[in-house]
């Protein structure tokens, strides 16, 4: 980009407006937040969206326990003070991300229904999208399903404060989609997702 | 996007590497950290930047007190571990937009070495660009555009802890970019702000 050069440069007070990022990425930002037990499929979701919505030229970018917890919220345990912080800061970086113009797949179990609607209400004041995705798998599923044995765990009294087993997850009472990945196929809840995109307008730059 | 459909949806483990964001935006994400005194010039030159690189087609976005005291960071106070933590948070979503494949712009005094040390060092192991730009505006010229009224203050001793009056600002010993903003047009100034982008590769897909 040898031809940027700033010949007419003015006084900038404040943020390129969002009309501006739209237009340059043909999409509106804004955030899908996936929910549900552990091992009820949440990853695998978000993942999935998030390669096919770039292999189709969308700028999509997913926050999950893996590039947060070991880094902004490595300083939070497992109190109930730190778990809300945790989905209190989660929310606001999701925030960051659709004002930026990036659609930003949350993954995380979040189980409470007063820290969701905390983010919620966030992207409201903010004029920006916030999809709440209830990935609706029954505990029996996930328990089967348990990859990383952390049911097992939390059975065996290994672990404490594990959500579905001790400590109690708080379904959605109202969330712009439920999904039963352990009644679909993988393609089809992605087609799903990509639907509910469509609909609430974050495929468009207008 | 109507064309979008998941037909051939594989089982996705983890994030979209980093050569297809790349692709996708034609640019390599990373982060800008303006640093400098109190009405050194920081957040004029990131959010013209900003807009320039918009303008262009780039995907750029500002990090400033606006957009993070007033959210993620509105639980820190100005303690020295406040500080800290402020630095570290902002680093950290720093760190998140660079991966994401964002040109990122922060805008914050940012005094101390050691903090900001640390976030070179957190981008660094993340294989991530993170270009130090020091606003080496002398502190007399910083007091007389003082637009908050903010130094007058701080020499009346209304506010304590305040960078360049009674609190220190330890200047960058090896920045990526030096700027002399009250030597240097702005346009002049933001040239050399592209030139660095240039330089270190972030307007270059590969």
């Amino acid at each position: 980009m040898t031809d940027v050069k700033a010949t007419n440069i003015v006084w900038h007070e404040g943020h390129v407006d969002r009309a501006a990022r739209r237009s340059l990425l043909r999409q509106s930002g804004g955030t899908v937040w996936f929910t549900g037990l552990p091992s009820s499929g949440k990853s695998t979701l978000a993942f999935s969206l998030e390669h096919l919505l770039v292999e189709r030229g969308r700028l999509a970018y997913v926050l999950d326990g893996d590039n947060l917890r070991h880094g902004l919220n490595k300083n939070l345990g497992f109190s109930a003070e730190d778990r809300a912080e945790n989905i209190r800061r989660i929310g606001e970086v999701a925030r960051l991300f659709a004002d930026a113009g990036v659609i930003t797949l949350t993954s995380f179990v979040s189980p409470y229904r007063a820290d969701r609607d905390a983010v919620r209400e966030l992207h409201r004041a903010a004029g920006l999208p916030f999809l709440e995705v209830f990935v609706d798998t029954p505990v029996a599923v996930c328990e089967q399903r348990d990859p990383k044995g952390l049911y097992a765990k939390a059975r065996a009294g290994q672990i404490r404060g594990f959500t579905g087993v001790d400590d109690p997850y708080e379904p959605p009472p109202d969330p712009e989609l439920t999904i039963r990945s352990d009644r679909l196929s993988l393609p089809d809840c992605v087609n799903e997702l990509v639907g509910l995109l469509e609909k609430h307008g974050l495929l468009r730059a207008t």
